[in-house]
């Protein structure tokens, strides 16, 4: 068989607006969906971590990516995340994402109970394959053990690759260790492995990768598109090192309301502000570092 | 206004049989329930931690309790987990648990989220309460930090009391620490503070706690209410100690895996072996073993 075409470049995992009463302000999130490709993402990843993706609920996730896709956003440059503890609740929202044609999904493992074996990990994500039961599925795993807690060995990436080889075609991985990353990268040679941070992107690039999904995305979509398109330049050095900003920006303040606080002063659009519980807003002397490191930040002066 | 009634005593977080498809083999899991109850269960908690609740779809939580109830088992005894890591899911179970009539509810905070502020888990338990807005509804705060990784602190605790004194009446403490225990016991009387070990039964009883929410209570059902009820005897000691029995066996074995394996063997019903994923079976060895302990625990011999 033919080796299966998998997704490449930038993609953010979009950042989702609240209304005051918490409910998804939909409008808003396609408004920014459709700003994202145009500011030069290849795709999207829409119900990621930095999505708020767990904050909601079963049928708002279904709702909302039906409505992006009629709104006009190519499904095939889209990759939502699918993820559930629960074996029926993955299969409902892959099985939806695949029947409206998205490039791909996102796949979290299984993330209440700890402490389960990779044999385990393989039934789950194999019973979810086996039940959405389309060629169309493209797996990508969602590799974030700082959150997620449970995860994907290399081993079990490489038997998932061998039970399924036109299906699980790529990985996310949010582990922050580049030592992992490197040797899914040499391992899998092909296999489309996405950085999960925006500091290994160059890194990615060289060896083989096939991008970076990274939350900064969100917020510095043109440099981070400067940089997938100029990594063989030698400007690519500098490209890395100036998308390193938001991390400097953010400093140790918690990366989603930081982000929500950035994306409301750029875009002076304070309904950006709101999160869903369990996340609170940055304080007042928070916010106001933020901006004013924001402010002093070269790539938004020239901006 | 009124102290709210609060329940009291041992109960079962139910495990779940399944078919050989994975689906839910409800009629066997009606028959436990009532089994449990005939046993000695003061009440259940479908839909615990080793009920492998969070491995359940949303929907088949939601039909599970209805035909529960519709079977007979009285709601006012059943304190079903309702917790989810999205508010709108929470919502969603937890109303539908009241309007069912359930003497109760065990919410888990919200759980794929790790890090989150005192202040994050408030507003999102706050929600669920403000949004079923019923004033049958009582919660009982589930504190399980090894699997959920998020919890409730002390502060947090009194902080939920006071703002919904007729609504968050208890928890159950399954932190495994007894020195967080006793604190809870100590800093809030009145409070229906449910031991989730055996181990910390008699002690929690001792200093006014609530019962015992306990995994072990799917397999020594008569031992736990012996000592539920003889706690203030002569015979206390020995009944605790007695009922110890289960962590023995076990060993250091998968704790879910290992009592699916001890109810197989004494109801004599191999379909009680399977779990969904990512839980996997006891190896045949391990099986073994479990097995050849029971036989030589004399709380069996003299059943």
């Amino acid at each position: 068989m033919a080796q299966p075409e998998i997704l490449h470049g930038l993609f953010a995992p979009v950042l989702t607006p609240f209304r005051a009463d918490l409910s998804v302000d939909v409008d808003r999130w396609i408004a920014f969906c459709k700003k994202l490709l145009l500011d030069g993402c290849h795709g999207l990843c829409p119900f990621g971590t930095t999505s708020e993706a767990n904050s909601l609920g079963l049928q708002e996730r279904i709702d909302m990516l039906t409505q992006l896709v009629e709104s006009g956003v190519p499904a095939g440059q889209l990759m939502p995340g699918t993820g559930a503890c629960a074996i029926p609740d993955a299969v409902a929202l892959t099985r939806h994402a695949v029947q409206l044609g998205c490039g791909g999904v996102l796949l979290l493992p299984p993330f209440y109970y700890k402490g389960v074996s990779d044999d385990g990990i393989f039934h789950s994500i194999a019973e979810v394959i086996e039940r959405v039961s389309d060629a169309r599925l493209r797996v990508y795993l969602y590799h974030i053990p700082p959150v997620a807690q449970v995860g994907f060995s290399l081993s079990l990436i490489e038997r998932l690759i061998k039970a399924y080889p036109q299906t699980v075609v790529g990985m996310k991985d949010s582990s922050g260790d580049w030592n992992n990353q490197k040797a899914i990268l040499t391992a899998f040679p092909g296999f489309g492995t996405f950085s999960g941070s925006e500091r290994f992107f160059l890194e990615n690039l060289r060896l083989g990768g096939a991008g970076s999904i990274n939350a900064v995305a969100n917020v510095i979509t043109a440099p981070l598109r400067q940089l997938c398109d100029q990594w063989q330049t030698p400007e690519a050095e500098r490209l890395q090192e100036e998308v390193l900003v938001i991390a400097k920006v953010r400093g140790d303040y918690a990366a989603i309301p930081t982000l929500k606080q950035i994306v409301a002063y750029l875009q002076q659009d304070p309904a950006w502000l709101t999160l869903r519980p369990p996340f609170v807003q940055l304080t007042d002397d928070q916010a106001e570092a933020v901006i004013n490191r924001l402010k002093q930040a070269q790539i938004f002066a020239k901006a």
